[in-house]
């Protein structure tokens, strides 16, 4: 299953490695010092991949797991039907459990899971199954890459020529498996000729910002400045930014948008200030069924707040909180950009309206 | 000159040491891994400390000039009258050109400059002079503690028991001369036996909340948690914070608070959330001539942000910015807490008034 795309895919995150069946990503904890890819079809070693920050951005993460289940199922698939099932089951359980906050992981898994159940109550060999789960994660995998790029052309058309954008994390190519969500929309505003510049917040603890975007926008050549995560309000406040374009890691029915830590403040900065404030996100990231009172904010291992690139910065005796995402209300969010249309308030009402439309 | 104090002074940053005629300082990039102390009274020196932050915060960088000018004027007092008021003078010149945002400085500088200049005006001996001016900059240094003990002492009444604190930066004893501004709240507050907890932000780019702000509470045995300057938002919308304080490097006259970049948005999520911020400053950091219009935002080297403790973070060749300092809007200002007593909205009309009061 091949597509092509009306943009270079420069950066790839994770991919299929047809020759070998396994599922591959760069290692994004080395960047930007390391290039580091790995290839596996184990499910615990992808899991371990995604717990450990290898891959990272809710798209990415989907997609890796997908991918992820349906190299290993055709890997089991010489099993009885019932092994097979059961470890299948088994692997899409493991990498179920790895992050707890982000939609697409979730999305994902449950289209293989259904069709492994579907077709493992009709009997249906597990070759044959196996090669429906492969082809469904690759699915998800060319639908990821699709969405980013109409994710793009939409956006593109809410940024002016010249126009200063500034994004927290990691949202680009790094996060999904190719072309990003929020760096999407820059790669698409600066082919068509846009002379954009981006301002990276560093993004602490993991440095996403500092490492990969600063890399993944250096290497198309648009021009990056990176920023403390807690000069955002003041560059915005000096006027410094026209737009601020964030990812998601999960959009409620309400509206409220969960991603990295730092986020909400940066959207209280824009609001004061008035400039817009978008939301790049696929409708995977999206989950009608889930209020912000359902989600789960992942806690993560003080150490990742004690420690840069595992330099002690602290008192190492002292307790940290580590909270990997945070909630923006609706009423902060400009639009949210998806691959089906630009959403605007009422989101509620017109998530509803765009979630309908999807195919 | 010695002086009593009703609370314990641990932690000194900047002092006077007699026999040496120096001023001495505990250099605070070293914090909190070693524990270095620097003493000198050559005023290129000083300077340099301040300059690359050595010496940090804007009280202490004001009392460390002062006492930088005093054991060199003494130093010098073998000199023509003519030599000395000129060696003076340059001294004083020197230690006014290191950092532009601080108002204490200009405070500190100006107090020994008039003593010098109405002094060599009357003949008077530049031994007599040294001497008046040494006991000048030993004055700031005592009103610095003095102020900080009843900046604790008013503030302390407005943190309830039980109270989590939420402060940027090091406002501390590491920030002043002893005993800090919003740390010196907490200090009292903790004193009388209130049983607060604290919770700092790292502060990048020079990570004085996780270096100093945690060692010098851990010392105390305030319970203080550590969290990555991105976190404050959500962790004041999750309801884990009862009041923010921090200190000033600036108030000027409409209630602009000049301090720490970053203070800003934390003001932002303190008001969205309905929570008090209170900024814990002396009134010598009170510019009352000063409109924000005259306030200059220190931009330092950008090595600071593509660094951590010495660690690169991103690809070499990026762009950053260092912005120093931030502005948090008037109405963002729960109350102004100075040694004279509380101050509130509306700042313009009654910064002036406490301004008069001073002695």
């Amino acid at each position: 299953m091949t597509m092509s795309t009306p943009y270079p895919l420069k950066i790839r995150a994770v991919w299929y490695d047809k020759e070998s069946n396994t599922v591959c990503w760069v290692n994004t904890l080395k960047l930007p010092f390391k290039e580091e890819v790995y290839c596996s079809n184990n499910p615990e070693r992808v899991a371990k991949a995604i717990i450990e920050m290898e891959i990272r951005g809710a798209p990415a993460i989907g997609v890796a797991a997908a991918l992820a289940v349906g190299s290993y199922a055709v890997e089991v698939s010489s099993l009885p039907l019932g092994d097979f099932a059961m470890s299948v089951g088994k692997a899409i359980d493991t990498l179920w459990r790895t992050r707890p906050t982000a939609h697409n992981l979730f999305y994902a898994l449950n289209r293989l899971r259904m069709i492994l159940e579907e077709n493992v109550g009709k009997n249906t060999s597990p070759s044959e199954i196996a090669k429906m789960i492969l082809d469904e994660a690759l699915k998800v995998m060319w639908e990821d890459i699709e969405s980013n790029i109409r994710i793009g052309e939409y956006g593109a058309e809410l940024i002016p020529d010249g126009a200063t954008i500034l994004t927290h994390c990691n949202a680009g190519a790094l996060a999904t498996s190719a072309f990003g969500t929020a760096e999407a929309v820059m790669r698409v505003a600066w082919y068509k000729g846009k002379k954009i510049k981006v301002i990276a917040t560093e993004t602490r603890p993991m440095l996403q910002g500092a490492r990969l975007t600063v890399w993944e926008l250096w290497k198309e050549g648009i021009p990056v400045t990176l920023i403390t995560d807690n000069m955002a309000g003041y560059v915005i406040r000096r006027g410094l930014v026209d737009a601020v374009i964030v990812g998601a890691d999960r959009v409620t029915r309400e509206g409220y948008v969960v991603n990295k830590i730092g986020t909400y403040m940066i959207a209280l900065a824009a609001k004061r200030n008035n400039i817009p404030f978008y939301v790049a996100a696929p409708t995977s990231t999206i989950d009608l069924s889930s209020s912000i009172n359902d989600v789960v904010i992942e806690e993560r291992n003080p150490r990742e707040v004690k420690y840069v690139l595992d330099k002690l910065i602290t008192v190492e005796e002292v307790n940290a909180l580590n909270y990997a995402f945070d909630i923006t209300d609706p009423d902060l969010v400009t639009a949210i950009i998806t691959e089906k249309g630009i959403v605007y308030p009422p989101f509620e009402e017109n998530l509803k309206k765009i979630m309908k439309d999807r195919g």
